[in-house]
């Protein structure tokens, strides 16, 4: 945290500040000691009081501008790096203005998580508008980013569901422990990871008091990015993945079973993990019958993570639970933005969940 | 439904009848068409009134017995047929005196679901103290029992996650579709299933707001009756069952990954599932891009049924959805009491779930 | 009951079928010995089968026809009944060629419960384009109704709050008891009362986890009918109302204060009310400590009540709870049939809620 | 803030640590820049570590201490302030000990919030072991309190209903406006504030989606305080709280209406309020249409409030919402520190609230 005492705070900007992940950075950065707010961008809102649109917030005085005005005036307003969390598609053409207005970018969304525009119309259906940027984008699995993060300017902050079982599933695959056979993710996820525009699936009628699986298989989203990451460690393993949709708002567990090349012991495992993590404030390896909860990480940036061995010790299962809107998104984000100021990992986050929500 | 229409109503009874099954078994047999409530039986609440116990039935005058009564004395009150919804170990020893009495039973707990004595010490860490009607109790997945059903005089009642995945996996085994690699149960459940007896982790304050993994991979009481159903139709793969809790009252979604011996279409696959369950009325196989919801099936007894074939059309995912109170216990037990009278496994049940709860 | 036995169903359809209260309705009148579901009208989902659009129910095979569809065309089909399930305004234009076509009706918006065509621009914002039926039109809060609901063949079922509110002050206004200072209601709606279509503040991640007021005071729509009631039992009290969302989806809890004339003794207050009461099969009226709960009414048609007095025995407390979509709506207009049929008022319907939801 | 930059952090300690209340006293204690935390008392877990007891909260590594340790052993572990979270009855007659031994107390429970030992067995059903300590506690409804709250060495924290319904009723009542006919209170409350010990109607399945009144009219134990606050102020109106228990973990709502001398119009009335909560940092009255909704508040120290008037402008509707476990408890034992220390009432304290939960 070294020069962060004394220091000038950061000019920041919000795109996108008043959905559910827009609104969880704005409450963030609100508190964050090395930032100071200067601009919230809006389409809808642009010009109200936040107090008029988010009633939670009713002491903070900033307005709302419009999220199409140029870089250079939001540069104008004293910002200095902007936080992007619009839909997926809606940044990736601006993105290269921001940057060359002068601005450091935390992109919240899918536009450059991705390595190969090629991969864009099969995830997102759509035709990558900036190309040239996706090699210089940093993907922001922060405990997973070495020194290129830090000198970044344009960082892709993962996806909720992939930081939940690329934190479970890497220390495997970077270890060489994984086998060739299908790893099989299940998570579930609160209701809040489908954002804040009513929807006939989220209406509280339908959804308030029910569990369902969606979009399983092989056809979610973010199995491109979690193929990505994995291929980069070696693994060629294929990915299943079911998601599911729970009745809270906030909160994802995934449970992973990884076959593994060779039987090992649970003690064998555990040191690999806890190898890989120690010195890390924001994943906590429990122990014993422990296993992790969604309310335990809920307010937190933490992710909690357990480890079990089945079927004569060839497979894994890993078991992970983030606060889809810290951990999984606005969290990371300021985790991701810590690490561009040189500042150390936890500050202006949370390491400790709510008593009770 | 032959011999309903006409005939006097068979006398029921009911020990256990204020934990959450009991209660449903005595909301469906209080308006089912063959019935006649006979005797409620309650340790805790001998000599009160319905209505005092449970305020949502304030229309049922019978007064609760002692669970403790001896079976001639439930016969005397004209009890035919008992439903023994009591907590595990509770109603082995006494199971003996209500047959010889001329009582049928359907026990509801886990006493008679396992056919070797052995596997109680492992499962539910007791001695089995009648092991000689291990052998006479039928296993009552309804829509895998034949004419023995029917002949039967002690019923055991299978568990709510066990009918939620062994409807699901049964097909592909009995057709030996599937391979020795470990078979993935990743299931969740509402808070029901945990019983009415409050503890910590029922607390709302707890689990209100909550999802999490319980008692997984090896570890769960439930494996043994679904290891058993697994091997009797020649399955030799490990089973896997991660059970997760969800912040709702009712319901249970068991999503299945099951490594097929070889590659197959889902149209194959899906005529060996509707075959199966042609003239199955509770059985629902989805189509399209349907899965199944909880709420679709909350208040019936039907199981909602979707497949998957993924991996190179090597592997099969079956998601199933029931309600846990009604196909999960005590609906499932008045399925089977139809079969033990000869009527349509349909009467006094519900094909329908609620609109909206 | 005489005449339910033995003789054929009557044809019913439904307009607005899908909705919360149409779906209840439909799995009401599916298992109603008295009815034969000839027709379910909806404008969106027409020619679509009942399981695509409901998947809850998917043994109904009935298809969908156009809500447009002439009452010619419905009679055609074999209605004989038809429950109007639609939105408010959407009806009272047709209602006329309904009944010349020689169908009943039993019609669950709002649009025929004023009797004073001068009353609709106040409280709905319309000119009531039928004011000749308003005066024919029989208020269905069915036991405050007389021979003449039996007679009737437009039958206006009662909002949902107003049922809950009306069935607790009623016996204390008709009684004379109740003075001409302002009676205070607040009651708590679970979210089902905000209908099916998806809107910003029923939306989970906003109203999920939170109780708010809203339309409070004299500014909700019920109020209207309420006061009517009121009046046409000689009160003159004004009456203020102030509803709360709750994160449940279905259950209605009013609590009611009401200024008496005179001091009474609880003993003499409750004796007004069970003699008003008495033999009403879905009124019930609580002892002792016990409050109603939401929960214990859920799935039936009854009305919980309570009785306390305070404030030197000068005001009355009344608390009461229903099923928004059973009582409040759906539930009530079967029971409404029934008498128009001259059935019994329980036919088809449960007067036990369910044990746990 | 004065003085609190720079300056040595005070050693604080927790008596209960373990409750809901007390566990949110910790999460805002460990991050307080003014706070120490230097012992956590609890009974039944002494000696293990938070991580253990409370697994949202692994990166504390305080031990626990037994609850029972004597003053100047907490003393000794440089513990200069004490919150009490026990519950009501435990502290009282431990109070004086602590005092003398140079601590200053925030007590949380209800032990010292009544003037007159006498009041005690009414609201209590406890004789009263302190009473020379009553007359020398300040209840601390902190935007309610003078100088006397910063030179107290006992502060008696509100209950969580008292402050949310005494915050919205008290500025009618100190200006003179209020009649002496019954003030009318309906509050509705998540199930938090029933305490972390498991019972039967906290069981998820009793309680997570029904909605309920309790303990109505006159029976709940914070009329005592209540009464006391009015009369204080000048109060003589009968005050009837009728309380209901929501499916959620916190947050009040509280609807109080409250008849008026004379008819006034609502910019009288807001101009009165808003005189009175002028510079308080947590409270904050809406304007326009906007009603308070728990959610807003959840996390936040802050009421927020909003008045209407009705019946011809004499009775007056307040509506409040607080997140019970911060300014109904936590949060304002924390902001009444800040007071006792010199302090701003935010510091450590948010005024924002979570975007979802």
């Amino acid at each position: 945290m070294a020069g962060l005492a004394g220091a000038s705070p950061v000019g920041v900007g919000i795109l996108g500040a008043t959905g559910y992940t827009g609104a969880e950075l704005l409450r963030l950065l609100a508190s964050h000691p090395g930032a100071a707010l200067r601009a919230l961008g809006s389409r809808q809102h642009a010009g109200q009081k936040v107090a008029d649109v988010l009633p939670g917030l009713p002491h903070l005085t900033l307005p709302f501008v419009d999220d199409q005005t140029s870089p250079e005036a939001w540069r104008a307003l004293g910002v200095d790096v902007v936080f992007a969390a619009l839909p997926h598609g809606a940044f990736a053409a601006r993105a290269a203005a921001f940057l060359q207005a002068g601005l450091k970018v935390v992109d919240l969304s899918a536009d450059f998580r991705l390595r190969a525009a090629s991969d864009y119309p099969l995830h997102y259906a759509m035709t990558h508008p900036a190309p040239a940027l996706l090699g210089e984008a940093v993907y922001g699995l922060t405990e997973w980013c070495g020194p290129e993060l830090a000198a970044s300017r344009l960082v892709a902050n993962p996806g909720c569901y992939a930081t939940a079982i690329l934190l479970g599933v890497l220390p495997a695959v970077a270890a060489g422990l994984v086998s060739a056979a299908p790893i099989v993710v299940n998570a579930i996820s609160g209701v809040s990871g489908a954002g804040r525009a009513p929807k006939q699936g989220t209406h509280f009628g339908e959804c308030g008091n029910s569990v369902a699986p969606y979009r399983v298989g092989d056809t979610h989203a973010h199995l491109g990015e979690m193929q990505q990451a994995l291929a980069a460690h070696g693994c060629r393993a294929p990915l299943v993945f079911n998601p599911h949709l729970a009745p809270m708002a906030r909160g994802i567990v995934a449970t992973t079973a990884v076959p593994l090349q060779d039987a090992l012991s649970y003690a064998e495992v555990r040191a690999v993990y806890a190898a890989r993590y120690a010195n890390q404030p924001f994943v906590h390896l429990l122990d014993g019958d422990a296993l992790p909860e969604t309310r335990h990480v809920r307010g937190s940036n933490r992710c909690d993570m357990a480890l079990r061995l089945v079927a004569g010790n060839r497979l894994l299962l890993v078991f992970t639970a983030i606060d889809n809107l810290q951990k999984g998104a606005a969290g990371q984000a300021v985790q991701n933005w810590n690490r561009l100021q040189g500042w150390s990992d936890t500050v202006g986050l949370s390491q400790g969940g709510w008593s009770c929500a």
